[in-house]
């Protein structure tokens, strides 16, 4: 029997961290990484990897915000067989705080970028590749790119070194034939690139998604524990743990996190399925104005926050920044 | 532009009652009737039509467990467009509180059965065909029934009136491909009769499942408001109003009746994706271990949960009865 291709990149850390401002202990972090090892889970993004030199409002971050290789290897003096990932951002990363892998705690950095800034991205991915780090471009906000563009993109990615190359549904807005249709886009014009993918929870498809592209050949598969992660959240790593078939994976850990962990947390911190990010999802686009709306006094009132939406001559500023 | 063919059967009273012993008042179900309305759902079912004096404890239950015709002419003095259905379970049916539809609230007479006893439910299909109702037969637990027993079903099915046959994800266990697998099975084996899903949503594929079938040609989608149904709960009936393509249903109406009634029905009762039930989704069977455990003091220990559902030789009571 052929044992399934699919490698999860658990996110609880570094998408979960939008939700928390990073706030993880040390021992939940450490808690986390033991579970992902004992559970088969090949990668742990355990954080972001920009500078904070180069972002407004840095010191009030956790330290996952931030990674540095000091403050992590005492976080994690002996590496099991889960590899770390750290993400970064265009224009947010400082080169020269990369070490050369194997200075490095981090196996696998991750570069995320809108569709206009692949070019900058591809630029990111080549340093980090030749100081020796498993590399992936992760294309955000798909459902909001023309296919002009995403070709133009491909022609970059194909002439790049970047290892894999990630389908992300940044609105939670695509359903199983969005899914499938990305997947066959991907897969014809990046024949030789390996391919990710990251999901949001807005509509309740991000496993579902998440299983249809594994089942088409999509290799890294992104999730989190308890499905922990911005907004609506993520594909639940214990979802894809539980029912990949002929994996190594084991359940039993991940719910020692969630029992010990996850469950206090959500009590304390909110993401999910809740209807304004159902809403956003729902009409592509960002979850920014719905993020307002559960941080305001009137978080329930999904009526006037769909009317505000949906009526074009009204403005609604937390709705309208950048993508 | 051709009209999606589909028809939303919305259960939160009859399927959410199962969470709250049917404890609905007059005014939830009558804004719920006004707001499937106005939204454009084609049936609601609105409870039960078991008898009282065939079921034990029945004087507890709210009056949607026992739906009485005077009791619904009080509760809706004038009918919308909306079609009213009632579920029945086989032997908790008098036959004789079965009005002629002419002289009845209801439209649609639905029967749900195990696969053992699809004569018996066929014989009460006909009664209610005999009667005026549209009726539909609802096989629960298709995910233990063997493919011999389900091929005799049909055939008896096949010979029968019934206007609709049921898919139905009774333990959540299901994924795109086993739901494939179903629509076409029913599709090729039942070719003069309709089909409808009802599935559940312990491994947050309630709402993509309901998409898959929608797609292959089953036209009655069962679906509750903010998924509230037994255990994990349903598909959410808003996330179909807002995602199928080519229909008349209008999401606003839908988020009254959340904004109103399910979020602060949701901070008194349970349903949804919770550990517990996702273990026993995973695990094929019915979630009544997992609702036991949840309305125990140790609701949040999923790890001895677990440990005890999947060790062989542990006798655990609450999740040994009948199916």
């Amino acid at each position: 029997m052929k044992l399934n291709p699919s490698k999860i990149v658990d996110c609880t850390i570094r998408d979960g961290g939008l939700v928390n401002n990073w706030d993880f202990s040390v021992e939940f972090v450490q808690d986390l990484y033991k579970g992902l090892n004992e559970a088969g889970i090949e990668y742990m993004e355990i954080g972001y990897k920009n500078s904070p030199k180069l972002l407004k409002g840095a010191e009030a971050a956790g330290p996952w915000r931030f990674l540095d290789d000091d403050f992590l290897r005492t976080v994690i003096p002996q590496k099991g067989t889960t590899k770390l990932s750290a993400l970064v951002d265009i224009g947010r990363v400082a080169e020269e705080d990369i070490l050369p892998r194997e200075e490095s705690m981090l196996d696998l950095i991750r570069v995320a970028c809108y569709i206009k800034d692949v070019d900058k991205a591809l630029q990111l991915v080549q340093t980090f590749h030749d100081r020796g780090y498993e590399t992936t471009i992760n294309i955000m906000a798909l459902s909001n790119v023309m296919e002009n563009e995403l070709l133009e993109a491909f022609e970059l990615i194909n002439e790049s070194v970047v290892d894999v190359v990630y389908i992300v549904d940044s609105y939670g807005s695509l359903d199983y034939k969005d899914m499938l249709y990305l997947v066959d886009k991907f897969k014809t014009n990046l024949p030789n690139k390996r391919l990710g993918v990251h999901t949001h929870n807005n509509m309740q498809m991000a496993f579902s998604n998440t299983l249809v592209a594994a089942e088409h050949g999509v290799e890294l598969l992104d999730a989190s524990v308890y499905g922990m992660g911005r907004a609506a959240g993520n594909c639940p790593t214990e979802l894809l743990v539980t029912h990949l078939k002929n994996t190594k994976y084991t359940l039993r850990p991940v719910l020692e996190i969630i029992d010990k962990h996850m469950i206090p947390l959500r009590e304390k911190e909110e993401w999910g399925y809740i209807i304004p990010y159902m809403i956003t999802g729902s009409l592509d686009e960002h979850p920014r104005s719905a993020m307002a709306l559960r941080a305001s006094d009137d978080k329930d009132n999904s009526v006037d926050f769909y009317d505000k939406l949906t009526t074009p001559e009204v403005s609604f500023d937390s709705s309208k920044g950048t993508k």
